[in-house]
C-alpha cells in the first residue's frame, strides 16, 4: 500500500502546522478587532450551487463528488453526460458559500453582517510549484451596506494584518468594475467584446503590454481601440493616484460615478497603501464596485484579492443584498514569510514545557504524578513513554528541543526530590516539587 | 437558485462557530499540554488509501471524488465498474491519514510521535437526528511505544478535558481486544465466527442481551457458546473492576497477557472513572489491544472512543510501529452540552466590545479614527457602516448585544470629546479620548 499524500494535496506535520496557526491566529485576531465574526460552511456543497459562479474554467476546476448506490446505478445509464454521476461537489471559494448562507439565514443575520471564515477550498488545478489542489483563505465580508465605510475598513483590516505579520513594503491596487468599464466604452471596445477584454487585460501583470495587445487581437478586438486603452494605462504607471483620477476623468469626458466613489475610498482611507491602478480587472465575474488586490515586490500574482459584488447574493435569494469581501491567501503569505524568515524563532521548537522521565516500572506513578502537578501550574508537559536508560531519555528530550526535563531517578525518589535539569545550558539542580515552577519560568 | 445547504450539512453561523471554538481550544489546550502536537492531513486521499480500512460497510459510506477530463472519458467505457470512475475520495476519519503520514515521514518524526488532529471527516450516511455527513473528530494518538504508559496518560487527557468542559458523570469504558477473543474462544465460538461475534456484540448497549442472542443466531453461532458467553456479561453488570479480572481469569482458566496488561492500566490510572467491561466490542476491525469508549448517562453512543492498534501503521510501510490512540467526537459533545447547558454565558454575544457610530459624511473619518486607537488599546470594535440616525444606530448596537457605544455627534466633536455610552445600563458620560480605554475596562 502506498503511503503518499494525493496529487497535488499536502500534509501538515507539527512544525508546518505551528507556522500556519500563526498566521491564522494573527489574521483572526486582526478580523475580529473590527467585529468581523467567524461562520464555517461545509466542505460539500450541492453541485448546482457551484456550478456558473466561477466562469467556463472554474466549472472543470470543480471536484466533483460521485453519486453513490441506486442514484449512481441510474447515472450510469446516461453516463455520456458526466454531470448526471454527481450531485456533489467541493467548496471552490468562501465567497459563493457566503452568498447562499446570507440567503438563506437572512432572518438570523444582523442587518449588517460582517463575517470572516478561514477554511480550506479545493481546486481541481494542475499542481504546479505553490499551487496545490487544497488550500485555505481567509475571507471577510461586509454585508448590507453599499456605504464607503465598508472599503475603507477592508483596507485598514489587510494593512493592520500584513503589518502585523511583518510585511513592510505591500501595496493596495485599487480600481473599480464600472470604471473599467467606462475605459472600454470610451475606446470604442464594444459591449460583446468587453469581457473579453478583461480577461486579456487581467493577465497585463504576466504577460505585459505587447502580450494584451496579441490577445486583444486573437479575441477579435480592433486594433485602433487597443491600442488606445493600452496606451493609456502605459502613460499612468509610475503616476499618483490624484494624477489618474484626473487623467481618467479627461479620457472618459466626463466625472462618473465610479470616479467619484475611487476619489471618496481615497479620502476616507487617508492610506499610503493604496494605489491606483486602472488596468486592474480581478477574474471574477461577479465585481459591481471597487476592486483590489494586495501585492508585494517580490511576488508575482497577488497575496489577497477582494472587491464589492452588490448582485451576487440575489442569485440565492429573492432580495438584492450589498456586500464588499476581501480574501487573504494563506498560502500565499506562508511562501512569502518562509522566504523572508518572518516567523518567530520560538516556532521552531515544540510546544512541550517540561520532559518528566520515567525511573522503574515500579517507580511510573511517580513520574505521571510530578507530570499532572506540572500540568495543573500551566507548563505543557511530556512523559517519556517508557522505561529507559537515563541517558537515552535525555538523548531524546535534547532531539526533540524540550527546555526542561525533571529527572525522577532512585535518589530523588527516596528523598522525595526531584532533579531539573535545564537543557539549554547542562545545569541541574535537585528541588522540592514547590521549587519547581518559579525554576522553570525562570 | 436554491440556497440550501447539501443533504446532511450544516453551515455554522457565529453563536454556533463560538461554541465550537471554545470546546475545540479547551480541548486543544489539554492535548498540547500532554506534549501532543498537531498535524494536518489533506480532506482529499487517493481511494486506494482508504478502501478497506473501514470494513465493507465502511466502503459504501466513502464519498468519492469523480474523475475529470481525459481519464473521466476513458473510465466511462468501463463505466460497470463504478471504482473506476473515482480515485480520489474524502477523509473518512483521521486514524488512517494518520498512518499513512507516520509511514511516509518516518525519519523527520521522533521516535515517540504524540500527535493531534482536529479535522472534519464526511461520511455518505444517512442523515438523521444527531447523524451528520460532515462531522469533526478531535483526535490524540501516541505512536512507537507498546508501554502501558501510553493508555494511562490518554485516560488522563480524556478526564481533563471533560472535567473542564464542566462534565462529572463520565465514565471510561475499558476492554482489550484480545481478552475479547479469549472469551469468545473459552466458550467455544470458532475463529471463523468470531467476527460475526464481535459485530452482534459491538450492539449490546443498543438491543439488549436478547437482541444479541437473537443477532448470534441470525449469524449461524451455535446456542450454548452464545448463552454461555452472554450470561457472562449478565453476571459481571455493575461489579467492581477487581471483581470483574477475577471472574474472567476463572472464566478463561488461566491470567492472561491481556488480564495482566488491564490490571496493570488499572494500577497506573489509579483512575477512578475506568470502570472495565469486557463486552466492549468496538466496530472497527484495527484494534489489537486496551480499547475504549467514552460515555456519559443521557447518551446512548459515546462521546468518543480509541484503542491500541499495533498493526495498523505497517499496512503502509514496511515498518510495523506501535501505536495507540483515541478520538473525541466533538458534535456529540457539543449536543450534550447544549443539553446540559454547559456554555458560559458570554458566548452568547458577538465579539465586540465597543461601536463607534457616524454622525455625517464630514465625520466618517473622526468615527474611523476613533475605532483604530480603541483597537490598539486592545479592543474590539465595531464602526456602524452608514450615515444615519443615532437612534437607529443604537437600537442595532443593542440588537446584536454590544456592551458600550462610543457616540461621535455634532458636539462631541465640536468639544474635541466622546460619549460613552453603557448599552447594558443605559449610562452616558462625556469623555476625553484617553480616559476610553479605562471606562470601558471597567
Amino acid at each position: 500500500m502506498k503511503a503518499q499524500v494525493a496529487r497535488g494535496m499536502r500534509d501538515f506535520l507539527p512544525a508546518d502546522v505551528r507556522k500556519r496557526n500563526y498566521v491564522v491566529n494573527i489574521i483572526r485576531e486582526v478580523y475580529e478587532s473590527y467585529g468581523y465574526e467567524p461562520i464555517e460552511t461545509p466542505a460539500i456543497e450541492n453541485l448546482e450551487t457551484l456550478l456558473g459562479k466561477y466562469g467556463e474554467e472554474g466549472n472543470q476546476l470543480i471536484f466533483k463528488i460521485l453519486k453513490r448506490g441506486e442514484k449512481l446505478r441510474q447515472a450510469l445509464g446516461d453516463a455520456e453526460n458526466e454531470n448526471a454521476l454527481a450531485d456533489l461537489a467541493l467548496r471552490y471559494d468562501l465567497t459563493v458559500p457566503l452568498a447562499r448562507v446570507v440567503a438563506n439565514y437572512k432572518d438570523k443575520l444582523p442587518k449588517f453582517f460582517k463575517r470572516y471564515q478561514i477554511q480550506p477550498v479545493w481546486r481541481a488545478d494542475r499542481p504546479a510549484r505553490g499551487r496545490f489542489r487544497e488550500f485555505y483563505q481567509c475571507d471577510l465580508d461586509a454585508i448590507g451596506s453599499t456605504s464607503p465605510i465598508v472599503e475603507v475598513e477592508i483596507f485598514s483590516v489587510i494593512c493592520d494584518v500584513l503589518e502585523r505579520l511583518g510585511f513592510d513594503d505591500f501595496t493596495i491596487r485599487l480600481n473599480h468594475r464600472k470604471l473599467l468599464k467606462e475605459l472600454l466604452d470610451a475606446c470604442g471596445i464594444v459591449e460583446s467584446l468587453q469581457m473579453e477584454a478583461l480577461t486579456a487585460i487581467d493577465k497585463l501583470d504576466k504577460i505585459g503590454i505587447e502580450g494584451v495587445k496579441k490577445e486583444f487581437q486573437e479575441r477579435g478586438i480592433q486594433k485602433e481601440p487597443s491600442e488606445r486603452i493600452l496606451s493609456f494605462f502605459d502613460d499612468l504607471q509610475g503616476r499618483e493616484n490624484e494624477t489618474i483620477l484626473q487623467e481618467v476623468e479627461k479620457f472618459i469626458g466626463q466625472k462618473t460615478q465610479s470616479i467619484e466613489n475611487l476619489e471618496t475610498l481615497l479620502r476616507l482611507a487617508e492610506n499610503p497603501r493604496l494605489k491606483l491602478d486602472v488596468s486592474l480587472a480581478r477574474g471574477l465575474t461577479y465585481y459591481t464596485g471597487a476592486i483590489m488586490e494586495l501585492a508585494v515586490k517580490d511576488l508575482s500574482g497577488s497575496l489577497g484579492g477582494g472587491g464589492r459584488y452588490d448582485c451576487l447574493i440575489g442569485m440565492f435569494g429573492k432580495e438584492q443584498i450589498p456586500a464588499c469581501g476581501f480574501s487573504l491567501g494563506l498560502e500565499r503569505i506562508l511562501v512569502v514569510m518562509e522566504e523572508r524568515n518572518l516567523f518567530p524563532e520560538k516556532l521552531q521548537a515544540p510546544l512541550v514545557d517540561v520532559m518528566v522521565t520515567v525511573w522503574d516500572e515500579r517507580s511510573i506513578t511517580e513520574s505521571l504524578k510530578i507530570a499532572d502537578f506540572l500540568r495543573r501550574e500551566g507548563f505543557k508537559v511530556l512523559v517519556y513513554p517508557e522505561v529507559d536508560k537515563l541517558n537515552k531519555q535525555l538523548k531524546y528530550a535534547s532531539q526533540i528541543g524540550v527546555p526542561y526535563v525533571c529527572i525522577l531517578g532512585e535518589s530523588e525518589i527516596a528523598e522525595g526530590k526531584v532533579s531539573l535539569k535545564n537543557m539549554v545550558n547542562g545545569s541541574q539542580e535537585k528541588l522540592d516539587r514547590n521549587e519547581l515552577k518559579s525554576k522553570i519560568l525562570r
